[in-house]
């Protein structure tokens, strides 16, 4: 058992992060290639497969010696038959990734949404270590979500389930990329706070923003506001508590569902620390309900970075495996 | 086994309902008393213990044929140690009620949320039947929600978990009972339609809500605003359609983050049946993420009405004793 070996793969819109992870969820050896997604899906997974298979080669080992991969994709995944049933971000329409990732690496694969993957990751290593109740936020280009209950990631009992950026947030109509209307991701996503600031700088033309961005909107980021707020910018202030404030809603919805152990937040925007997370905490110890007799659970920031779906998506293949012992 | 039989207590406000309930969820006896709440906790537990072991008698059990008994109670409770940690509704603040009882049945107790009972009560024998992922909303003086994944009552990760009632809802800075702003209680509750009924009756002298109340608004019931939509009262109309409205986006919220088989509406306003659910069930269809490709869960109303918490609470016993087995 020890000298064996899973593959997790991070598989996204513009890159594909492939790593050898070993049974303490380190990783090992680790690489990364072009998605050039617009290609056919054929070409793709043949190219995450030939890849994980060099890198198993380069670093002693045999196919023998590999449990299985797991993959972590961006989208509405079916995880029971590795199936990538919808991606808008590599526009995917019923891949059946692992049949064909099988036919270069023939060991078992398992598919999992990428933010699943991640929270996983976190709770093996990360933020939510030692923890058995976890939920993870993604705060990037949207909202991603992962539910980990007992150990193990909770996708809803049919697929699409643990959309947590797909819950009612704010109330000024926002069309969110889902379709709905008033998505947590259509306020708290690091787009969304990037185009909040752009209007916000376009209403004020005498606000720090327009200096910190170099009077260019469109090198407007996530960072901007609150280094403005931190400068003392009125209109940065105002960014970053509304920021906070929708983000602050979910995560007690979140907390007054699950009450999970920890939620871990992930993604661009939570480079932020401690300015993100103190005022949340705060939120949560103020509203949570029954906040003066329960278990208040803690925000913290995701420790994994970059690695955390690879690890995550590892993660999946050594469950299955102690599972199936 | 066949011989054996739990008891199902529903703690409420007002009344105790105890029942006598075989493995396949049949009420073979019940009764009722009244709370008397404002009664030490003790007395009001004595009751209880009396009123069952006399139900047990007087249908030809004796205290070794009791497999358990299961009691729902309102409030926040810790089911592991049977201890009421603080209910509202009948002013109790950490009562051991799983010892005290005890002490007049000395069989196992297992004691939970009322609400977490009626889900459970619905997934045994009800509209939840023969589903493994069913969450329930009550819509009654406030919103209570349970959860049952894989056949079990999930009651978060800590006490405090599954309070559906408190996730975001609107956005008119309404207080909730749990001091929280905006939370679905303080829009799809009975009793925030019947407020929000009677300040429109207020603003509009000549709705037949006045005539459909008998020209007392202290007569208003949840009732009402659906009967003067159908009679083509403009101001029922509108109301209906809020409160759909809300309730429809809360129920989103749920669907994107458990994708249960089901959801399950019980409490006063279910009396309402189709139309409550038609259009909830269209809203899913046309707002649940990944609407085309994912299983959008169906919108039901609860079937066990007054019994639902009472069978739920039995079905704790036959849970735990076949989980022992």
């Amino acid at each position: 058992m020890s000298d064996k070996i899973a593959v997790g793969i991070d598989l996204g819109g513009t890159a594909v992060k492939i790593g050898l992870v070993d049974a303490s969820c380190e990783v090992l050896a680790q690489t990364s290639i072009p998605t050039n997604a617009q290609r056919p899906y054929e070409q793709v997974i043949a190219d995450m497969g030939r890849t994980a298979a060099a890198l198993l080669e380069e670093n002693g080992y045999i196919v023998a010696d590999c449990l299985g991969v797991g993959v972590g994709s961006p989208g509405i995944i079916d995880s029971e038959n590795g199936i990538v049933l919808y991606s808008n971000n590599i526009e995917w329409d019923h891949v059946p990734l692992a049949d064909v990732l099988k036919q270069y690496l023939p060991v078992p694969v398992f598919v999992q949404n990428d933010a699943n993957c991640a929270t996983l990751g976190e709770v093996l290593k990360g933020a939510g270590k030692g923890y058995q109740n976890a939920v993870f936020l993604t705060l990037g280009t949207g909202v991603g979500g992962g539910i980990v209950l007992n150990g193990r990631i909770f996708e809803g009992g049919h697929t699409g389930g643990a959309e947590l950026g797909h819950i009612k947030c704010g109330s000024e109509r926002r069309r969110c990329t889902c379709g709905r209307y008033d998505c947590l991701e259509a306020y708290a996503s690091a787009t969304a706070l990037i185009d909040d600031a752009k209007k916000m700088a376009r209403q004020h033309p005498d606000s720090i923003l327009w200096e910190l961005c170099g009077h260019d909107l469109e090198a407007m980021n996530a960072k901007i506001p609150f280094d403005a707020a931190e400068a003392g910018d009125r209109c940065g202030k105002t960014l970053v508590e509304n920021y906070i404030g929708y983000l602050a809603d979910g995560i007690a919805d979140l907390a007054n569902i699950f009450r999970p152990d920890v939620i871990v937040l992930g993604g661009g925007v939570c480079a932020q620390g401690e300015k993100l997370t103190d005022p949340l905490n705060q939120y949560l110890q103020e509203n949570c309900f029954g906040n003066t007799v329960t278990y208040i659970p803690r925000v913290v920031i995701a420790e994994n970075g970059n690695l955390a779906g690879l690890i995550g998506a590892a993660g999946l293949v050594y469950q299955h495996s102690s599972a199936s012992e």
